[in-house]
């Protein structure tokens, strides 16, 4: 397969392998931002945070080159904001105001130094405009990248708002994109990414719409998860979980559709595969009750109906396609 | 080398890869204590803990295969065990109570399904009685196990005890064991582990005096540090960090030496070498002002002198071999 991305090649460049633990650490923690939230910045033992609420939110998410990220494809700053957004998403997704992350990072000695940076730079361009903190980190050798990201937010005084919360009624809407990542994926896997540059990059680097889970939690939403999965696999967890149907209104995933229609064409596949069962998009998903504005950036994609928990339908009926994907099989 | 701890073979025992990642969570979650702080449990898109204290103590590690231990050596208990521990002993070091953690995991399908169930024993056996929970996680694939922790505690009002706190004629004391892991390690390494079955089983599953952070902390500790890279190297960055010399009573360490003596013998090494250069074992190290009574498990190594920020001397003189580890070289 040709390389549709061809890291610049830099002569001499620093490996991770030519500096100490140390040295590299003294590159890497300038780039990190601090935080409003922060207390203690990294650099003891721990840090200490801000909880004003009394309580915090808590989720981790693990990154492994060639199962998550290629390196042929992504750069480290690509896989930094990968690794904060979709963990930044899971805080949003509870109705959280994300404050601060920390990060474990497993590196080969060979990686370029600057990729390491890059990685920092990443995670700070996605953390730094929320006023996120990087607060702590650990590093390790290993022979290929892991990188693990621990999220932290405040609820503002307000309950979680969990999956199961939907209830018979009530409309069941959308923030983000759907299916964008997978169109990109499958085009950086033809060979193809020039034909649609907006999906690669939506791929390499998701952006998510993390303002919307505390604006859908003060909002009044009944239910809220984040779309890592794809929609019928986690349609299926929220619906499992409030003991509800999720019924899609085909119409209303039109524009989803034409998003990704030009490169289900070049590639000849099905856009609705990639609207329904493709991941690592990050939207959220929500429910709310019938009759409220729904905040901004959320769409209506369906209504919860009464019926066996868990099932998903389009306009009333099993969809047929894929159903998200499993890490090791299912 | 020979096999010292062969794993007993399973006949027909399930693999990662035999399972779908929802089987294999619904495994490893019932394993895994809930924890006193904790208000929801893992299940939604994030977890949520109690921060009485309206703050949180956060530190992050990542334990890699043939990096930080060897399958050959470790069952999952006991790498589930020290990934606990060594994270606990961080969020211990800053005086604070340990209240949640959360885990990310990577492993390679032909992992037996036992081990991961194992390693969340490990974790359990830790957490659970001390009230920690096990309040999130993340499984993926990987061609090596990975096990990355994220330890959270609570300060009860307290301010954090730094590394940066230790003051002229304070007395600098130790909770813990010094050298033993290494003194296993080294076992483990020469094919020799029946020498000290202690010194290995330290090694393999570390035991740290997690209370003594929050006793230090009541007591009026000034610095403390978790000994996780070895007396020498660990004892410069508190020295370093306060702008002070940490003199070492070489009679203090009789003890240490003594633990490690019979190993140290059979392997032809010096045991001081251990003491003072190896990591892992996870004590906390730490400074109390002139005459305050050291709380339970501390003992005095030696004293806070003035002199060149950074230091650390044996009875006022610069110690010779090794002085720890570091990831990568250095």
């Amino acid at each position: 397969m040709p390389d549709p991305l061809p890291p610049t090649p830099v002569p001499d460049a620093p490996l991770v392998r030519d500096l100490s633990e140390e040295a590299l650490l003294a590159r890497i923690v300038p780039l990190l931002p601090r935080g409003r939230a922060t207390l203690l910045p990294p650099g003891d033992d721990a840090a200490v945070v801000t909880a004003p609420d009394g309580r915090f939110v808590v989720t981790t998410d693990i990154l492994v080159e060639d199962r998550h990220f290629r390196r042929r494809w992504s750069h480290g700053e690509d896989v930094g904001a990968r690794a904060a957004v979709q963990n930044l998403a899971d805080v949003a997704a509870m109705g959280a105001e994300p404050t601060a992350i920390v990060v474990a990072l497993a590196v080969p000695g060979d990686l370029p130094v600057d990729w390491v940076e890059g990685l920092a730079r990443g995670l700070a361009g996605v953390c730094a405009p929320l006023g996120v903190g990087v607060v702590g980190g650990d590093l390790s050798g290993a022979p290929l990248v892991v990188v693990s990201v621990t999220a932290h937010g405040d609820l503002g005084g307000r309950a979680p708002v969990l999956r199961s919360g939907a209830r018979v009624g009530d409309v069941l809407a959308h923030a983000g994109v759907l299916g964008l990542s997978a169109a990109g994926l499958a085009l950086l896997e033809a060979g193809r990414p020039q034909d649609d540059p907006t999906a690669v990059a939506h791929h390499l680097r998701p952006v998510a719409p993390l303002a919307s889970g505390p604006a859908a939690a003060r909002a009044g939403a009944t239910a809220m998860m984040d779309v890592s999965d794809g929609l019928l696999r986690d349609g299926a967890r929220l619906a499992a979980a409030s003991g509800v149907v999720l019924d899609l209104d085909g119409a209303a995933l039109g524009p989803e559709l034409e998003r990704v229609a030009a490169a289900a064409e070049v590639l000849g596949s099905r856009a609705l595969d990639w609207v329904l069962g493709g991941g690592e998009d990050h939207g959220l998903l929500a429910t709310f009750p019938e009759g409220v504005p729904l905040p901004e950036s959320f769409r209506a994609i369906g209504r919860v109906r009464a019926g066996e928990g868990g099932a998903v339908l389009v306009d009333g009926r099993t969809p047929g396609g894929p159903r998200g994907w499993d890490h090791f099989g299912g």
